[in-house]
């Protein structure tokens, strides 16, 4: 028996980057929260702390830098391949490159003036070797809310079941999704917008018996729309609002009076896919 | 010498309130989280335990569900009256109830569907004495950016300064703001709505020298627009954005590429006033 | 009716400072997180942007850099007092400053290895104007718990209580502290470790009735242990633990099994003091 | 092509648990977080809302605190196959179980006394199904650092690069790791001890040529001092600590005055494994 080095990689994470453009007076910003992790024959620093083949993770930051300078960033899915595409081709020793950006959105509010929006975060996170190229997209924390049109009921009981069945409740979530496209060539903004659009969508129309039907209707309506997504998956917390019981009080409360939970909550995942997907590279299921 | 109580008070922290009005199928929601704290004479508790004048926090929590039912929510700021006031008039030994809101916003996308906001989180925070009422209203989370329209110059240099002067700069804050009423009646939602608008139209608006002279813009605008205002109190961390020295890769930077910086930062705070307003009570400087 | 300048002042916040002391081959280590806050005449900089008077905030965190190596750090509230001092009297617009030190604690492993404590941090706040100073010493997140010797009744009921009466409950708290020096010179070490071992004993040794009679039991063992000290402010959530109702199940739940409660909580608030204390600066009350 | 569902599971997240065991006057305390999902033929509820397979999510909590009056807690690990077994057994459509705790240490003050470490947190995690069980037991949130005995150099340099190499800098890191038993019987208490003793050795006693280096010898020494372990997986941030270049004020800086950085950090991941290690479940990856 041996004790032997396994799978491992390193990087720089959370490279915060602010990118100004500037069309004469017009200005326009990115700004993204950049991830990078290199993978390949990196045993020698492991076994021996020999560096000749670990480009330092200063570099990586320098690079994301230089980059936003030199190309511009446009689409985050666009920069992630523009930098995951250079490690791999200018380090003999790194096999795979791994880069994923945070893209949090501003609204304009001058030609040169910004707010930041808190609706959402767009994740982008581009995997590349030297045999293929695996872009998946994404975003977190869309809260949703129907304070009707839920139910839930029919489901098993056993000896430490209280909960009682509902025919109207609220059904919150938020959402955090994210999609594997068929090829590295998108448009990924409109492919953005889409996916948002239809999600959104899905949650609002589905009159729902379950917080998985809603993913499920959620998912299939994204890939119905978006030919250009082979898989989506959906991990949905249920935001728990507790009906108050306010008969102590002479009062009834007719689904007008809730605490919104903190924790637990439950957790629905779920994946939705096309049966003729190409095959996910082993990142997707990390 | 003696060891003495001296000033105390007691209460519930994040009752975590949603109410939803149905109007038909039409419905809207409130999403709350309130803070109550009494104080009065509760020396008996501290010295020996005797609990006869204490109020359960309990009780305060029940009371904010038994109101949002019975009375209905109304805006955060009458919300925050009603309560503060029932428990001042109810509780003999409680001399001054503060009640605070925060209050979460939430997009209408149906009927009854709804996205929540993160563009900032508005305040309500009311003091009910005998004698007195003091509202103050209040936002905090709004993050601005102007991309340039700042210069910073003109400042002493002493042994420590390295700092150079700058003629552009990205300019970024995120709003903590706090105004108190002349008086606690008001249309506290058209208050709000005109407060947000002016301070975010001064951010845009002020081609700054300094972030104390945007933050003086901003206040003295509010009260300008707002005759229902006392004072404005506002806390603007200078949210740095560094720019990144691309010299040493043969590239300029002209303000295009900057490091979104997170600790250390400036942080500017101050009151803007009319010099007629009346005597605000302890609480406003807490 | 005219629109002024209120109350204001501007600082750096947040500045993170490790210093490494070496005594050969055995090192030392403090780790501080320092938030500077000037005031004085800087109505020029906020009416128009004039900033002759305004040390860059940039300054401020070259300075507590330049000094941790000039003079060593020693104690928080020591380089707090260096800091405050330097600037008042190097700044004639300066009228006070306010410095306040986190200082966050590191258990020795080796000569020159060290863990990070998680126990507790740390506070030290200090104001010094031309005529006065004051020293404030504290700590936060020190979570402690009793599983019994805890009861809760006696309280009064209205038409919102519903809690039961209860002779033995978990007690638990997060304790933040604040305390005020008599004067600025102090043994501030021992001072440190002398009311934490107070509080600590104070809460572990308290038969309870109520939260408030911990408090009141804390804070007065505090100011009989360590004379150096005029006054201490504690703030004690009330951290539920809810006792899960088993008896659905043919269970008997004897203060076992409790859900540990995240929000709402109890907040309690007081203050403890000397009736001879020297007064305290407007700080003391912020 | 069709659009259909592909893997999902649902459970409950974030059940807080505290369980006290009373022996006479003496208390002792588990305090969990519990995270519980579930998997198996769950497609009906997905796609018609027929929850007759569904066991609710707030059923789960309740068996978490049923089964903690019941059986007692014990480890965290035996109570996540406790719990994990229970639901594989009596839910015939449910296939496989993952339970996962987070356990927070508490240190005695007295005979039913506790404050809270804030050291690191104990996780366990299994994942049981009708033919095998995977238990990983973990930690994470171990802040150590070295002030000297750490270099970095003899890296590659490319056009971006401009970090200089170095003979002495402070290590510092936050350890995350996890390991998985070559079975699910064992001491697991004494098993998570002497992982956490033979971590934290292997920093101390490691000179550090990279943290890669480090990350090597601190999986390895675990595994080498505990037998029942397969192998291991660190995720190990290079928390930062840059030197402050203080010659603009005629000071050298030997290694003495450092800036505490946040963002970017570097991140090590890597496992260290026994080459006769079984193989793992798919959940080990994740």
């Amino acid at each position: 028996m041996a004790i032997v080095l396994g799978p491992n990689r390193y990087g720089k994470a959370e490279t915060r980057l602010v990118r100004v453009s500037r069309d004469g007076d017009t200005h326009s910003l990115a700004d993204f929260n950049v991830g990078i992790a290199l993978s390949g024959d990196l045993a020698a620093t492991h076994l021996t702390g020999d560096n000749s083949g670990v480009l330092p993770t200063d570099t990586m930051k320098n690079t994301v830098y230089a980059f936003a300078k030199k190309h511009g960033v446009g689409e985050p899915e666009e920069f992630a391949l523009l930098l995951a595409r250079h490690f791999v081709a200018t380090n003999g020793q790194i096999e795979s490159a791994r880069v994923s950006i945070e893209s949090f959105g501003w609204e304009r509010l001058g030609p040169h003036s910004f707010q930041r929006k808190g609706d959402c975060t767009r994740l982008a996170s581009v995997v590349v070797t030297a045999e293929q190229t695996q872009v998946v997209s994404g975003l977190t924390g869309l809260v949703l809310l129907n304070s009707t049109a839920s139910e839930f009921h029919g489901f098993p009981r056993d000896r430490y079941t209280t909960l009682p069945e509902t025919t109207d409740r609220i059904l919150a979530t938020a959402v955090d999704a994210k999609w594997r496209h068929m090829s590295p060539t998108a448009d990924f903004a409109k492919s953005f917008a889409g996916v948002l659009e239809a999600v959104t969508t899905a949650f609002v129309n589905t009159y729902s018996y379950s917080l998985q039907q809603t993913l499920f209707s959620m998912g299939s309506h994204a890939l119905h729309q978006r030919p250009e997504i082979a898989e989506i998956r959906l991990e949905l917390p249920n935001k728990h609002h507790y009906l108050v019981d306010l008969s102590l009080f002479d009062m009834a409360n007719d689904n007008e009076v809730f605490i919104a939970g903190d924790r637990p909550y439950g957790l629905i995942e779920g994946t939705v896919v096309r049966d003729d997907a190409p095959p996910a590279l082993a990142e997707w299921y990390l």
